[in-house]
């Protein structure tokens, strides 16, 4: 069988297959797993690539029955059940297809060398690149128009992704970097967060995203909801009511699915993402399966199961159970449910918000859970440590250890 | 006064003025200082960047008289006594040229793109990414011949560097990876480490020497000594006795001094470093001085001073001191000179290299110290933390923390 994506869901149905009696091909065209919620602190320049990434091959390399091949997939033969990759063919009996989602700039796809987005480790250190290069040009410009521009940052999306990434450079620019500077003071950036909606964090009970935005005020962030952005280019993002002259633009709105939906020739819905059947497998290929932010799969009271790597992961686990019994001839798994573990969010230092349905954190409660939470699902004692030991120290001290700037 | 360069002299010299009243401006074109002798660390997955570097702003924030400036120089006016960087001119009353050597290709600058050099953080992570692929690519490949390029490794030059990324690449294809891939084995790999003269590790005794290159022969290092490149393409070196099919190469022989002669007008040897006066200034220029690896001076016993960290630091502690003399109107220090505390190189687990002249470490008692060494001088209590975290893990696990594949 073959996996396509070493992601959550891609990871967790290769080593949901651990014992069972199939030969499984993941193929994947990057190297690394990337742990994308803390993606936003590799942006920022409070970890490092490799405290939130590790190679798949070192996570699977105990696993006997799985092969890892890094290769860009181009295509799927449904008819000669084949995987196509760079000049090179993988047949399947069973396909899990995980590829994720893009970045969707809603039919402006010229938007995104301006507005680039956070989601794989190239991403991220493209974004902290921008960020602390604002800070070192605004520093050598005598211009106080360029000066103000190049200090204004705009966040777009007020999702979980959009509010840690304001909140975090609201924290570099106020906590970081002040006192570094000679001629501009870092604390006078701007840093504005815009969400088309009406309220940010749209998925989290509406007492959480009133907090969340009164923390990010308190922090010095603005909060602009109801704002559509209607335009954007090198030089700022335009709304209806009016422009914003920016020297860094990060998207953090909006996604759509990977090609799978072409792929497969599959239903699929405005974002691309495959309409799977209540066994994730496609309509009508029994052998197909589509799992994460790839996949679009209605749930308990009629919502649709959320992008998350929780929802990932217990996809990746279903469907490889799934196999496992199909190749024993024992009877089939009863249809996914998602459980709903909570939704988490982090606003800043000692802010938070956990949305656990009928109780809800905020603050340092909620931040410490949030910590720890994190801290937990990272991959290996190493990480685990370094990561605890990083945040401990940018705690205490207010300093971030990766402000590098590489190939300027 | 300017300080061009944030490297081992030009930060010494910035910290040795912390008190004196001058008004100092530290120009670099990075954003960051880097601990060099790392860096091979990093080319082979060990260690990640933010590991081994710290922001300029970040280490200079405390001291009052400082300020940073990030660009990259283009020439120094010494009529005017301006340094001009990127559209900006500086002002000086002293100066210190404090810009590091660059890899001599001796008049091949042609070999730079098929033979990557090793001395900032960008150079670490391309060797890495090449290093890694390689292995990514016979993987994939069917062709025998091919895969066999593929997994050939050549390193040129025999200095401590050289040694260092020789072993650590044999450490990454036999204790990293094995079980890590289905159809090749790593173990396989071809590490070929070249050197044009008779010995490795030309300025330490004999005997560690010899000891080194056992002990590189013991991990499955070719050494290869008296041998020097006539060319280099993308698909290997060119010696006297033939050609090395190679996938990746690695240029760790010789140095040049940067353009600093260039700018100063200022006599030079043959690799470009200015003859400077026994106080480190620029013969006819008391205001202007030359040191780390961009300079040249006879030591004792008429042995030149070592292009190392060390030489560096003491000649910038040395500068900046006869700069606050002369200030406060005080009379200059003795000529400078230089104190050698030791060579060190590690060749691989459990075994280095320490001269101290009298005394000889190797093996694990050699390795601990290189070690303890090695961590007591990263800048900074949470680097130290990780570092020797990490290495503890890598010990007992085999494991590299960084295995990271990023923009193949």
């Amino acid at each position: 069988m073959v996996v396509i994506g070493g992601g959550f869901g891609g990871l967790e149905a290769a080593r949901a297959l651990a014992g069972a009696p199939v030969a499984i091909t993941l193929i994947d065209r990057q190297n690394h797993h990337t742990f994308q919620p803390l993606l936003y602190q590799v942006a920022t320049a409070a970890l490092s690539p490799a405290d939130i990434a590790w190679p798949i091959r070192g996570l699977l390399g105990r696993q006997a029955n799985v092969r890892v091949v890094m290769a860009t997939v181009t295509g799927v033969d449904t008819q000669k059940r084949e995987v196509l990759a760079e000049g090179i063919t993988v047949p399947y009996d069973f396909l899990v297809v995980a590829t994720g989602a893009r970045p969707s700039y809603f039919g402006h796809d010229d938007w995104a060398a301006a507005a680039p987005e956070l989601k794989r480790i190239e991403d991220a250190t493209r974004i902290r690149q921008r960020l602390l290069l604002a800070f070192e040009r605004a520093e050598l410009i005598a211009d106080p128009a360029e000066q103000k521009r190049l200090l204004t940052f705009v966040v777009v999306g007020g999702g979980p992704t959009g509010v840690e990434l304001a909140g975090a450079i609201a924290e570099v620019a106020r906590e970081a970097l002040p006192r570094n500077f000679s001629r501009i003071d870092p604390r006078t950036a701007r840093v504005v967060l815009i969400e088309a909606g009406p309220r940010l964090l749209a998925a989290f009970a509406e007492m959480l995203s009133a907090y969340a935005r009164r923390a990010l005020e308190r922090m010095g962030v603005e909060v602009m909801t109801g704002a559509a952005v209607t335009g954007c280019d090198a030089g700022g993002v335009d709304l209806a009511s009016g422009r914003i002259e920016a020297g860094t633009v990060v998207w953090a709105a909006g996604v759509r699915a990977s090609p799978a939906a072409d792929w497969l020739d599959a239903p699929h819905d405005g974002a691309g993402r495959v309409k799977v059947a209540p066994d994730l497998s496609v309509p009508g290929m029994p052998e197909v399966f589509v799992i994460g932010d790839t996949a679009t799969i209605v749930g308990r009271k009629g919502r649709p199961v959320p992008g998350l790597a929780a929802a990932a992961k217990q996809m990746g686990h279903y469907v490889g159970a799934l196999i496992a019994a199909r190749v024993k001839g024992a009877p089939p798994p009863p249809p996914f449910r998602y459980r709903n573990f909570g939704d988490l969010a982090t606003v800043g230092r000692n802010a938070a918000v956990v949305d656990f349905g009928t109780l809800h954190l905020t603050g340092l409660i909620g931040w410490l859970f949030w910590s720890a939470i994190h801290i937990y699902f990272l991959i290996g004692l190493r990480n685990r440590l370094v990561v605890a030991l990083t945040w401990l120290w940018s705690y205490l001290t207010l300093q971030r250890s990766a402000r590098l700037i590489v190939d300027p």
